[in-house]
């Protein structure tokens, strides 16, 4: 395993432990079992080490909400929804995303939800234009509704950006899903998914 | 004029002759014409002080924005047009942008987006419930709508978080237009005036 998987794997690991916080590069270099200045190699901070957890952690998660669509296939709807409820259901740390939501980090959290709009945009396009092959959807622009989805579920629906009760939570999400069913052009109903079983 | 107005006033006089970066709380009291320990009786930090000039300017643009689109009266897409292009031309000092840009800055940054979002999302949902009763929209969700249009206009069109060419950002244009006309079951084209003339 090569040098700086293990660094993140260590920061990733204070974090389980509640430690990351307060810890400072000596003591990561310490949990990842290498030298101090090895790590200043790859590494010139603690928000450099912290930078690149948060990227891989959603590269990962991204990476496996692809793998699992292309398992189950079926058709466009069906990926989408399979798609949002393993992105819902992925883990993160708890300690990690309470870590994005200090003011002190703002700037890499605001870098990590438009790294997941980047990604993610993507392989939903694929999906949208899956659908319009299909007949279940008109859209002439797929990417570009993609990056609108993702705005509203990465954005709007962030629960330290917009404080909301479930309530208001919920109702977002039925309006997304009317207008992706208009927009779509698709089934009233189709994209119930979003907001209920 | 209250002293906090003019602690803000020397702020931004400070940003507009480029020394807002560097300056002080001593500075910015110097500026404002009062003493530095009167200055503590308001604000903490500079930051502080930065963080009630972001929201002040934000406010007066959404508080102008909102008479201006009262005085010109219309219909529901002919005040949304208004608005639109209220919202594009007012004036927002450009060093006080890049400022919002700066990495150190993201939690100030993120928090003025919120801040449009909630305020211009009821001024908007007015309009639209305004369209639902001229028949020229039909729309189940007005506040979630506003909401869901303007995470496009501050997240997703946000040209540091998103770098895009020209042609890019007017792709998103166009494709929320699609999506705002669909989602409203408005008139194919009502919505061009946000992507061109």
């Amino acid at each position: 395993m090569d040098k700086k998987e293990l660094i993140l794997d260590a920061l990733r690991e204070l974090f389980r432990e509640g430690k990351a916080g307060t810890a400072s590069v000596s003591d990561i270099a310490k949990k990842a079992g290498i030298a101090k200045g090895g790590m200043y190699y790859y590494f010139r901070s603690k928000e450099e080490v912290l930078d690149a957890l948060v990227a891989r952690e959603y590269n990962d998660r991204i990476k496996s909400s692809a793998a699992l669509i292309e398992q189950c296939g079926g058709n466009a709807l069906e990926k989408l929804a399979h798609l949002f409820q393993s992105y819902r259901s992925a883990y993160v740390d708890p300690s990690l995303d309470e870590y994005l939501h200090m003011p002190q980090n703002a700037a890499i959290h605001q870098k990590s939800l438009a790294q997941i709009v980047s990604s993610l945009s993507q392989i939903i396009a694929d999906i949208l234009r899956q659908g319009v092959g299909e007949g279940i959807f008109t859209c002439a622009y797929p990417q570009e509704y993609a990056e609108m989805l993702l705005s509203v579920l990465t954005f709007l629906l962030d629960p330290v950006l917009f404080p909301q009760s479930s309530e208001q939570y919920i109702g977002k999400l039925k309006a997304l899903a009317d207008m992706l069913e208009k927009g779509l052009q698709s089934e009233t109903g189709s994209f119930a998914f979003l907001y209920g079983e």
